[in-house]
Protein backbone atom coordinates (compact mmCIF):
# COMPACT_ATOMS: atom_id res chain seq x y z
CA UNK A 1 0.00 0.00 0.00
CA UNK A 2 2.69 2.58 1.31
CA UNK A 3 4.64 1.11 -1.99
CA UNK A 4 1.89 1.32 -4.80
CA UNK A 5 1.20 5.23 -2.89
CA UNK A 6 5.07 5.74 -3.62
CA UNK A 7 4.61 4.74 -7.46
CA UNK A 8 2.10 6.79 -8.23
CA UNK A 9 3.45 9.83 -6.94
CA UNK A 10 6.62 9.59 -7.62
CA UNK A 11 5.35 8.58 -11.54
CA UNK A 12 2.54 11.07 -11.89
CA UNK A 13 4.63 13.87 -10.73
CA UNK A 14 6.02 14.48 -13.92
CA UNK A 15 2.70 15.76 -14.97
CA UNK A 16 2.69 18.32 -14.26
CA UNK A 17 6.17 19.57 -15.00
CA UNK A 18 5.65 18.64 -18.31
CA UNK A 19 2.16 20.46 -18.53
CA UNK A 20 4.30 23.40 -17.35
CA UNK A 21 6.93 23.21 -19.78
CA UNK A 22 4.02 22.82 -22.89
CA UNK A 23 2.06 25.63 -21.51
CA UNK A 24 4.97 28.09 -21.10
CA UNK A 25 7.58 26.71 -22.68
CA UNK A 26 9.78 28.22 -20.00
CA UNK A 27 12.85 25.83 -19.35
CA UNK A 28 15.28 28.15 -17.93
CA UNK A 29 15.31 26.85 -14.68
CA UNK A 30 15.51 23.22 -15.78
CA UNK A 31 18.39 21.49 -15.58
CA UNK A 32 19.44 19.74 -19.05
CA UNK A 33 21.70 17.29 -16.68
CA UNK A 34 19.41 16.40 -14.88
CA UNK A 35 17.00 15.23 -17.78
CA UNK A 36 19.65 13.54 -19.69
CA UNK A 37 20.67 11.60 -16.91
CA UNK A 38 16.86 10.89 -15.54
CA UNK A 39 15.61 10.06 -19.01
CA UNK A 40 18.35 7.30 -19.38
CA UNK A 41 18.21 6.15 -16.07
CA UNK A 42 14.05 5.62 -16.46
CA UNK A 43 14.75 3.89 -19.79
CA UNK A 44 17.65 1.46 -18.01
CA UNK A 45 14.64 1.02 -15.66
CA UNK A 46 12.51 -0.17 -18.36
CA UNK A 47 15.03 -2.72 -20.08
CA UNK A 48 16.02 -4.23 -16.35
CA UNK A 49 11.88 -4.59 -15.65
CA UNK A 50 11.63 -6.21 -18.94
CA UNK A 51 14.76 -8.52 -17.61
CA UNK A 52 13.56 -9.27 -14.61
CA UNK A 53 9.82 -9.19 -16.34
CA UNK A 54 8.02 -6.91 -13.90
CA UNK A 55 5.36 -5.22 -15.05
CA UNK A 56 4.54 -3.12 -12.52
CA UNK A 57 8.10 -1.74 -13.05
CA UNK A 58 7.95 -1.22 -16.61
CA UNK A 59 4.74 0.11 -16.62
CA UNK A 60 5.12 2.85 -14.18
CA UNK A 61 9.11 3.39 -15.41
CA UNK A 62 7.08 3.94 -19.30
CA UNK A 63 4.32 6.92 -17.85
CA UNK A 64 7.32 8.70 -16.52
CA UNK A 65 9.91 8.05 -19.80
CA UNK A 66 7.35 9.73 -21.59
CA UNK A 67 6.69 12.78 -19.41
CA UNK A 68 10.58 13.51 -18.44
CA UNK A 69 11.31 12.78 -22.69
CA UNK A 70 8.66 15.69 -23.59
CA UNK A 71 10.53 17.79 -20.29
CA UNK A 72 13.79 16.91 -21.95
CA UNK A 73 12.54 17.74 -25.56
CA UNK A 74 11.54 20.93 -24.39
CA UNK A 75 14.36 22.04 -22.64
CA UNK A 76 16.43 21.27 -25.34
CA UNK A 77 14.49 22.91 -27.82
CA UNK A 78 13.66 25.94 -25.60
CA UNK A 79 16.85 26.71 -23.61
CA UNK B 1 24.12 -4.56 -13.70
CA UNK B 2 21.35 -2.64 -15.55
CA UNK B 3 19.43 -2.36 -11.99
CA UNK B 4 22.79 -0.72 -10.79
CA UNK B 5 22.95 1.99 -13.10
CA UNK B 6 19.30 2.26 -13.58
CA UNK B 7 19.26 3.23 -10.06
CA UNK B 8 22.62 5.24 -9.87
CA UNK B 9 21.57 7.56 -12.96
CA UNK B 10 17.93 8.12 -11.35
CA UNK B 11 18.96 9.14 -7.79
CA UNK B 12 21.81 11.59 -9.18
CA UNK B 13 19.96 13.03 -11.64
CA UNK B 14 18.35 15.54 -9.01
CA UNK B 15 22.00 16.56 -8.49
CA UNK B 16 22.59 19.04 -11.37
CA UNK B 17 19.14 20.19 -10.95
CA UNK B 18 19.81 20.92 -6.98
CA UNK B 19 23.45 23.05 -7.89
CA UNK B 20 21.84 24.88 -10.60
CA UNK B 21 18.84 26.45 -8.48
CA UNK B 22 21.30 26.73 -5.48
CA UNK B 23 23.29 28.99 -8.29
CA UNK B 24 20.98 30.68 -9.73
CA UNK B 25 18.11 31.00 -7.41
CA UNK B 26 15.94 30.37 -10.69
CA UNK B 27 13.50 28.36 -10.16
CA UNK B 28 10.66 29.94 -13.03
CA UNK B 29 10.34 26.72 -14.88
CA UNK B 30 10.15 24.39 -12.20
CA UNK B 31 6.94 22.77 -11.56
CA UNK B 32 5.93 23.35 -7.13
CA UNK B 33 3.02 20.56 -8.02
CA UNK B 34 6.02 18.12 -9.30
CA UNK B 35 8.58 18.67 -6.56
CA UNK B 36 5.42 18.42 -3.93
CA UNK B 37 4.51 14.53 -5.53
CA UNK B 38 7.98 13.92 -6.27
CA UNK B 39 9.07 14.85 -2.30
CA UNK B 40 6.34 13.17 -0.89
CA UNK B 41 6.81 9.62 -3.20
CA UNK B 42 10.27 9.30 -2.10
CA UNK B 43 9.85 9.65 1.28
CA UNK B 44 6.90 6.69 0.94
CA UNK B 45 9.67 4.68 -0.84
CA UNK B 46 11.75 5.77 2.11
CA UNK B 47 9.15 3.68 4.53
CA UNK B 48 8.68 1.30 2.29
CA UNK B 49 12.42 0.16 2.22
CA UNK B 50 11.89 0.10 5.67
CA UNK B 51 9.51 -2.06 5.96
CA UNK B 52 10.58 -4.27 3.82
CA UNK B 53 14.23 -4.12 5.22
CA UNK B 54 15.37 -2.97 1.86
CA UNK B 55 18.81 -1.27 2.60
CA UNK B 56 19.29 -0.52 -1.40
CA UNK B 57 16.17 1.31 -1.41
CA UNK B 58 16.42 3.23 1.57
CA UNK B 59 19.63 4.59 0.80
CA UNK B 60 18.60 5.24 -3.15
CA UNK B 61 15.65 7.50 -1.70
CA UNK B 62 17.37 8.95 0.86
CA UNK B 63 20.02 10.68 -1.48
CA UNK B 64 16.93 11.75 -3.58
CA UNK B 65 14.88 12.76 -0.67
CA UNK B 66 17.94 15.36 0.19
CA UNK B 67 18.58 16.77 -3.10
CA UNK B 68 14.48 16.71 -4.58
CA UNK B 69 13.87 18.42 -0.96
CA UNK B 70 16.60 21.50 -1.63
CA UNK B 71 14.81 21.66 -4.82
CA UNK B 72 11.30 22.19 -3.69
CA UNK B 73 12.82 24.88 -0.34
CA UNK B 74 14.40 26.50 -3.24
CA UNK B 75 11.31 26.84 -5.55
CA UNK B 76 8.96 27.99 -2.44
CA UNK B 77 11.77 30.41 -1.16
CA UNK B 78 12.30 31.88 -4.52
CA UNK B 79 9.26 31.12 -7.17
Amino acid sequence: MVGTTATILTTISFVPQAYQVIKTKDTSGISLGMYIAFVLGVFLWIIHGIKIQDMNLIGANAITFVFASIILTYKIKYK
